[in-house]
């Protein structure tokens, strides 16, 4: 590759994986290795050092304009400042920016996974071609990323963007963040999981009772209702509204042009489109109806896009 | 006044006016006239020209540099265009900002109104010296604008801002959007109206049961908490609540510098910041809970001082 090239790094908890990436967005070899989370900011920089040396002595030469990195927040990406990793340990208000880009060599852009995502899509997946768009991912949380009028928003302390902690019901189930009612607490995928072993004790009836040896999960709930079980079909029906309220809300807010769901939960946006149309149908103001919600395209490897967008953008590079 | 000015148009359903205004943000005298709302964008169109002529020939040979123009919506700003007026007759895709052009000769600049407040009290007002702020509006609804990362957000159609509209309680009561639960139809100075109608009616005791002859308005409900009736009072705290939980919602999906509370309703701010603060809290994350709740500075001049903001911004003339 002698075409200008960024190396694009996702910090993931369990997983830490970085590619050369081209500014057609396409993606070298992902060389990954497992996240040293217990060994504290040295050990994790070593890593990311060695992982960038490794796909800069693959890449047969080319010329890497800098490093994306892409991680777990909350984070400043003005600071380049980690304030803490919940998963890790020893992480508290670590410089990551600059130390990363002192053991390669290399400018480095730090910015949270969520809003590197939202990125990523805008300007390699389901985004591309508009100004705004917001990206919301359903997972274990809710989080997402907003562009608007070509930018990604930042807010103080780069801190916009958390769409999970919208409020939908001020009464509602206790949410992670502390709140009640969250989106998070009421349509993540860990909500999902909750609600269906709470009506799976009361009774319910549903093939999801022959599930056993393990808790059941969102994913169960996605399966069943694929499959016709009318516990799994009422329990995404009532996912979709939520999606679709919280959505409206969105529109609303930042009105994008564009709504983009990724996450786990977003596999079965097929199942989940016709009732979160429904809701923004009766729910949003008339100008706002037309916005499309699509599913992200990006899928695992949306961090490292939205990574190699961001490196791109610091060096000025246009992208396609 | 020899220096670089701007003429602030303020267009609203009752009254049209206007000022000079100076890169400091001081208005010179305030021209105004009664609307003509009945008679189509013509006859609103020569009124707002002859205000500008007017202005313009009482300021002492000013170098005027453009029109800022706040108007009601839905309107695009970026074209131009107003969608409609709801209070006018006649209004339907009218090119506002090109017929003020073509009938003053100026450069025009045109904003929503709600998004012009929001730049004025960022230029003008309580927002000085920030990037970042979230601008609300609470009166008959609630209205809002957003400057983040230095830039007044527009998102597809400048329709971004839309705050009131944020859904709190999905089965709550209905909007005048149509919707059900909005932040306006619980928490705007309408709002509270029908709630005290609602508990005057159920009997609830009161000073305010003596008013007699009218509507009981928002307006005596803090005129009712000051002079420490109960029913006021405890009408006041669930405003704050309501209040407050949107306040944490656009802290999250915004992370604003400071949130400006402006509008009728926010006379009562005194009363209701220790509630509001209450709200923060206790459901908003951490780092987000320092954000400042202010009240809005520019009173009922903010529209003109948004305009004016606008026009020094085409203009690129820096303000302070």
């Amino acid at each position: 590759m002698a075409a200008p090239a960024v190396i694009a790094v996702d910090l993931g908890g369990t997983s830490l994986r970085a590619a050369l990436a081209g500014p057609d967005g396409q993606l070298g070899p992902i060389r990954r290795t497992r996240t040293d989370a217990r060994g504290g900011p040295e050990s994790v920089v070593a890593q990311i050092a060695a992982l960038v040396a490794e796909v800069c002595a693959a890449g047969n030469d080319p010329e890497v304009l800098g490093v994306g990195l892409a991680s777990p927040g909350p984070l400043d990406p003005f600071t380049g400042t980690v304030f803490t990793l919940p998963t890790f340990q020893g992480w508290h208000n670590v410089p990551l920016r600059d130390l990363v880009a002192r053991a390669t060599g290399l400018p480095v852009t730090l910015e949270n996974d969520a809003a590197s995502a939202a990125m990523g899509e805008w300007r390699f997946g389901a985004g591309r071609g508009v100004d705004s768009l917001v990206y919301v991912t359903v997972s274990t949380g809710i989080g997402g990323g907003v562009i608007l009028d070509g930018r990604l928003l930042h807010g103080r302390m780069g801190m916009a963007g958390h769409v999970g902690h919208m409020i939908l019901e001020p009464d509602g189930p206790r949410c992670g963040c502390g709140n009640r009612g969250c989106w998070e607490a009421l349509a993540s995928g860990t909500a999902l999981g909750r609600i269906v072993r709470e009506q799976l004790a009361a009774g319910a009836p549903s093939s999801m009772q022959a599930i056993a040896g393990r808790p059941v999960t969102a994913e169960d709930v996605v399966t069943a209702a694929r499959a016709g079980d009318p516990l799994g079909v009422a329990l995404l029906a009532a996912e979709a509204r939520y999606l679709g309220i919280g959505i409206v809300s969105l529109l609303h807010l930042f009105s994008p042009e564009r709504v983009i769901l990724g996450g786990g939960v977003s596999t079965a946006l097929d199942l989940m489109a016709p009732g979160i149309a429904a809701e923004i149908a009766e729910r949003a103001m008339a100008p706002f109806r037309s916005v499309p919600v699509v599913a992200a395209a990006l899928g695992g490897n949306v961090g490292l896009a939205g990574a190699a967008a961001m490196a791109f953008q610091s060096a000025r590079v246009p992208v396609s």
